[in-house]
């Protein structure tokens, strides 16, 4: 026969399983975090009318977006869940109730130019809370406070969700007389951390066209630090001076005392006036997400207010909030740095059941007994030597091989070993159920810190 | 602002939320019981290199498949689970521990023509254990087990799987001569359920090309019923005249005895000899299930034995079962005849809590100690008049809502609704998470069976 060699497209990450499993673990810290606060779950097409897709238009979209024809259709896989979900709230309007809250995990395509940790195929896993005509501000102290749950429940300690508000910054430039410019002076602020003050100076005066004076006052301004009550009150320092500019410091007072109500202790927040976020739809409050060990991974969690969620399809002022994470990506690196926990088991059963007796119906009944205790467990029923068997065992990385033999079975019994520890002891069925769970049952983080 | 009309793709499903929710639970009882059964979870990309989806070739597929261009690559969506398992076993054959065993509940894509019910992008769930070499016949009679498993997981009793063999029915064809009609012969029997023992009798006479004896000799064997003892007695009969019948008969009889040690009741499963599967690749024991009082949707999950999974692209015997539910078109039909139990709570939280006092973080900190009690919580933080709030609780479909004013904060409690009975109780926090727990533990089934 003819053979074709097998390959995964590059781009595209396929895990073996106990990456998978891995994986799993973080989308179910997601998903039941998502679901505690009350959020729907949603599932959209991968496949939509290109039109409709590509209705905001954009460069960077046209030109990564997979379109193709099938018969007369003109279609294309999304390439984001906003665009979806703006599709979905639109077309389903009269059927939702606002604030309409759904949380989506999904795929998303980009034909981006391959590189390493650069997918074209990855999960975003993204909340977002949709007003009908308004949205009260208590809704983007809570996006934040979600995500700290999220993290935690990963078990992490040391990052920190960074929070702005764009009528700030906005209004600041405003006040500088420079709103013109403000884009151009966001881009490259925002690269503060990355290339440092004097560089971001040099690119202002440069390349913006700033004045010496405007430069050192933006540059002041950014510098503003501390804790969030210290850089509230240096900020009140420009009340008055710009409508804008108070309606924002108002909703970061807000959003600030409203995340301490939600249990969000101060490290895990701070107010970080360098945050613009690129996407020119945000039009208040905005977050990035750090670890605090690993500044160089980025943001892994970001989104912001916007005051108009489907304009492109339906006349109706939809405001939302809203947070996504690139989970392919933030997976891919976690793996990278060695962060992704490996003590907690990445076997797909917890216990193999090795029969050893000609009849394998004890062994079949013993295996069911112990899956009604909530274990997973894989009955091996291949005809091999001993040695084979628990070879599997140790590729397949079981922690538990349970064995059933003609003199377990005849105390009404069953071993079980332990394979980490090599431990063996011949207890009852239930008895095996309990001593299992209790040894899985660890408080082990899903990520590392370090 | 221009706009475009929001539409979804037709043959695409969409759910509203409260559907939605009922599908994740059905997809929960999948995932739970593969995991249980020690199944891999698996992902794999939904873009493939078109070459290696299409290896096998074929008019349908070709047909049907989304294929398209990006920059030099020629690229298509899957169209099955199977073709990517065999390339992702081929290509990770060196990392995998053999049996492999593995789910996958992924969305595949179908060009299909257009059509009520049928879809183009739809979920297949499919599980799969893979020998290397060898796999024992034991597999064989877990997979249904399994499925077993599921089908209670949903609710349903009144569900049968139907097995049968395929050597018996290749054994039988060579006893009569037959071999080489075989393949027409099997697909114009499977038609017995739908056009009755006359119109397939005539179709063998006179498309296949049979003899009246030859035709009688087929419909007395496809008659063969009752319980399985006695359809394996009858079968008996048949014994010592070829092979490949025997061999199919002893496998028969394995997978027969082992599904009762697997705890499937007699009732719940039953030899029938009028099934072949379509799909030339299987090679012994064949499933399909159906819903008692529903004949008319067909079979429910199919799957079976082959011995080949991946010869396209690996020099490797490679011999496996697995069995796949059309989790889409189930979901659809189910809906359309009823079947999906409302009783259960489709509301995306368990409750909304009002707050109706002054400052939120009350209400927050209540929120919050309800989901720490492991229940879904909305809290509606939304500026509105009393009414507003309960039409949206109404219309959420909430089961609870939770009131704290003054009057309850000055006592310490709260005040609980239940939406259903519209009874209204002032009890603690903890008394009211107990409370609605209580209640939405319920003992409904997912599916109801008419």
């Amino acid at each position: 026969m003819e053979r074709i060699k097998p390959r995964t497209l590059s781009g595209f990450m396929e895990l073996l399983p106990g990456k998978q499993i891995q994986m799993e673990r973080i989308m179910g810290v997601l998903k039941d975090t998502y679901s505690r606060y009350g959020f729907a779950p949603l599932d959209t097409p991968a496949i939509e009318d290109a039109q409709i897709l590509l209705a905001k238009g954009g460069g960077e979209t046209e030109k990564q977006i997979y379109r193709f024809q099938k018969g007369d259709s003109d279609l294309a896989l999304r390439f984001d869940l906003t665009v979806p979900l703006a599709k979905y709230v639109a077309l389903h309007y009269n059927d939702l109730a606002f604030p309409f809250r759904r949380y989506q995990i999904s795929k998303v395509y980009r034909g981006e130019r391959a590189q390493r940790g650069r997918f074209r195929e990855f999960y975003q896993a993204d909340i977002d809370i949709i007003g009908d005509g308004k949205l009260d501000i208590l809704n983007e102290a809570e996006i934040p406070a979600i995500i700290y749950q999220v993290f935690r429940g990963f078990g992490l300690t040391r990052f920190q969700i960074r929070v702005n508000n764009r009528k700030i910054l906005g209004g600041f430039y405003h006040m500088l007389g420079l709103s013109e410019k403000s884009g151009d002076i966001m881009r490259t602020v925002d690269k503060l951390d990355k290339i440092g003050k004097e560089k971001v100076g040099e690119i202002l005066r440069e390349d913006c066209g700033l004045t010496q004076e405007e430069t050192a006052q933006i540059l002041e301004f950014m510098a503003i630090s501390g804790t969030n009550d210290q850089v509230l009150s240096a900020l009140s320092g420009y009340r008055g001076r710009n409508e804008m500019f108070d309606q924002g410091l108002d909703e970061l007072e807000a959003v600030t005392r409203n995340l301490a109500a939600f249990g969000v202790p101060q490290e895990n927040f701070g107010v970080d006036l360098t945050i613009a976020r690129g996407l020119d739809y945000y039009t208040g409050t905005v977050y990035e997400t750090t670890l605090l060990d690993h500044p160089e991974i980025g943001s892994v969690c970001s989104g912001g207010r916007y005051d108009n969620l489907a304009g492109y399809y339906i006349d109706k002022a939809l405001p939302g909030v809203g947070i996504s994470i690139g989970l392919t990506r933030l997976f891919y690196v976690l793996d990278e740095q060695g962060l992704l926990n490996d003590k907690l088991p990445t076997a797909p059963a917890d216990a193999l059941v090795l029969p050893m007796t000609a009849d394998p119906a004890p062994a079949i009944a013993l295996a069911q007994s112990l899956r009604e205790e909530g274990l997973r467990v894989q009955l091996y029923g291949e005809q091999k030597k001993f040695k084979q068997k628990m070879t599997y065992a140790d590729k397949l990385g079981v922690p538990f091989v349970v064995l059933l033999g003609e003199d377990e079975l005849a105390q009404g019994k069953c071993s079980v070993k332990n394979m980490t520890t090599g431990e063996q002891v011949t207890v009852t069925a239930s008895e095996a159920a309990q001593l299992m769970k209790t040894t899985l049952d660890t408080r082990e983080p899903l990520i590392l810190e370090k």
